[in-house]
């Protein structure tokens, strides 16, 4: 195996026959020979993950264009029997949907990771695309995560296993940033790319100390509080995946970015009041980055 | 309000104008008079709650037939316009998706229980139907949920607010337990349906002790010895959502269960190798269990 392919941080992969990718309905028959999966997948360079599966579809007919890939047919999705998760692919980028938090989004890298490395898959390099909460700055703000804090607000990942508390450090690497900075961001966007420290959360509304959920046992004051505590810890912005995403990738040992906008300020309040025109317009702006990105790194 | 509806936990929705349900795309645009949000939901007694959204379709169609509904349109994904979850009304039932895992769920529930608060629904009972892997019972069994245990293998559900962990009781209510397996089980199934507790994790792979994920650092025989101990403190299933839906509803104070069928036995391997007919058999099981306990309920 060359040297550049994921290597994962499994040695019981090694021994097992057959894999079953069961979340993305993608049987890897036969673990000695996988050329199957490599014919379809080894070109892989770039997988972009985001929350929606339309999202996600839209990203891949973009990308198209971005690629310069004449293709007009219907994007398919290769996941569908699965029902679960949505996975596009144009040309050397699979655009992939993982749903809402770290939970779902785990479930869909673990097995992410294990395809790109049956597909012998040179350098990957995975992306998240999202929509966030900001903290001091305005919405449509991109944010490119540096140091993932968890809503404990640690700069690392707690994970029960086997019962027992693990904890796993959160960063992702400084090159990657360093390159969807230089490569994505442009100064005539009319908005602004910034790379800061993301809190990622388990719960939308208590974990994110929203006032406006079902359960809320804290004050206003609490709140404003935790928010400013956050803005010290240079804390940009507030989504569900990036403490999880950025250690796992960091445990693997492959190469990681989190890209997302910001649809509310919450300092300024926790309903997101945007309006649906502004709401399109916001999310596609990490498309733009990304797809800057992309470009540049396919034609290293 | 009427002694029967949710009152939630939060004061602070008393004192707010509006209320968007922003990942179910429901508008709640004058929280002093819902009247709109009352003649479209105020019927709802029972949501039932599923990973995807094909799945929730099937059993909007399935319950059609349980009510004795007589419409053979196309259901209607009533937050078709969120992208996130798809919500289906039958009669006085929702079949509302979650996806995987609790950071997904939590979302919704939260917004379901503003929905039902807001609406005025009677009695609601929240229910979850899903899939799961077993532990020393056979494939296909059916458990209803009595504590709820996370990963830590403890029956509480921990989650981090304003940057401190809290801890919360998840028990689902008694007299659910006993009344969706008087009504829902049948002894002429062919299957059984039992009730034991269930441990809920934040991953699929290294929180269940999978061996197959794409990082694992523990022996098989660690994996054993852990499973074991689930089996001694009568966990029978496992998924990745009954602590926190049994925290949540158990602090509001609306009745839930959480009804799942096994696809696995865990004590004797971690891949599903059940075919897809026999997955599609077991998926259908919890569908009659909790089909013949709603249609009960609605009896009373």
């Amino acid at each position: 195996m060359s040297k550049n392919t994921a290597k994962l941080a499994n040695p019981n992969l090694e021994t097992m026959s057959s894999d079953f990718l069961y979340h993305l309905d993608i049987n890897v028959a036969n673990t000695k020979d996988t050329s199957d999966i490599e014919h379809r997948f080894g070109d892989v360079r770039v997988i972009c993950t985001g929350g929606t599966a339309l999202r996600m579809r839209v990203l891949a007919l973009y990308m198209r264009k971005v690629l310069g890939i004449a293709d007009t047919s219907d994007p398919v999705d290769l996941c569908e029997r699965g029902h679960r998760y949505a996975m596009f692919k144009v040309g050397p980028v699979l655009c992939v949907s993982h749903g809402v938090g770290s939970s779902t989004f785990s479930v869909v890298l673990h097995e992410l990771l294990k395809l790109v490395k049956y597909a012998r898959c040179q350098d990957p390099v995975f992306l998240r695309i999202g929509t966030c909460g900001g903290i001091g700055v305005p919405p449509g703000t991109v944010v490119v995560t540096k140091d993932a804090f968890n809503g404990l607000l640690r700069n690392e990942h707690e994970i029960a296993i086997l019962g027992q508390r693990v904890v796993r450090p959160a960063q992702f690497p400084e090159d990657v940033i360093k390159n969807i900075l230089a490569y994505g961001a442009d100064p005539n966007d009319g908005f602004q790319t910034i790379s800061a420290n993301t809190m990622g959360t388990d719960c939308f509304y208590e974990g994110q100390g929203r006032t406006d959920g079902a359960i809320c046992e804290y004050t206003d004051e609490d709140k404003m509080a935790f928010l400013q505590k956050c803005h010290d810890l240079g804390i940009r912005n507030i989504e569900m995946e990036a403490s999880m995403f950025a250690s796992v990738t960091q445990k693997v040992g492959v190469k990681a970015g989190d890209v997302c906008v910001t649809l509310v300020n919450r300092l300024a309040g926790d309903q997101v009041t945007i309006t649906m025109d502004q709401k399109h317009d916001f999310e596609q702006r990490p498309f733009l980055v990304v797809g800057r990105y992309i470009k540049k790194l396919l034609q290293q």
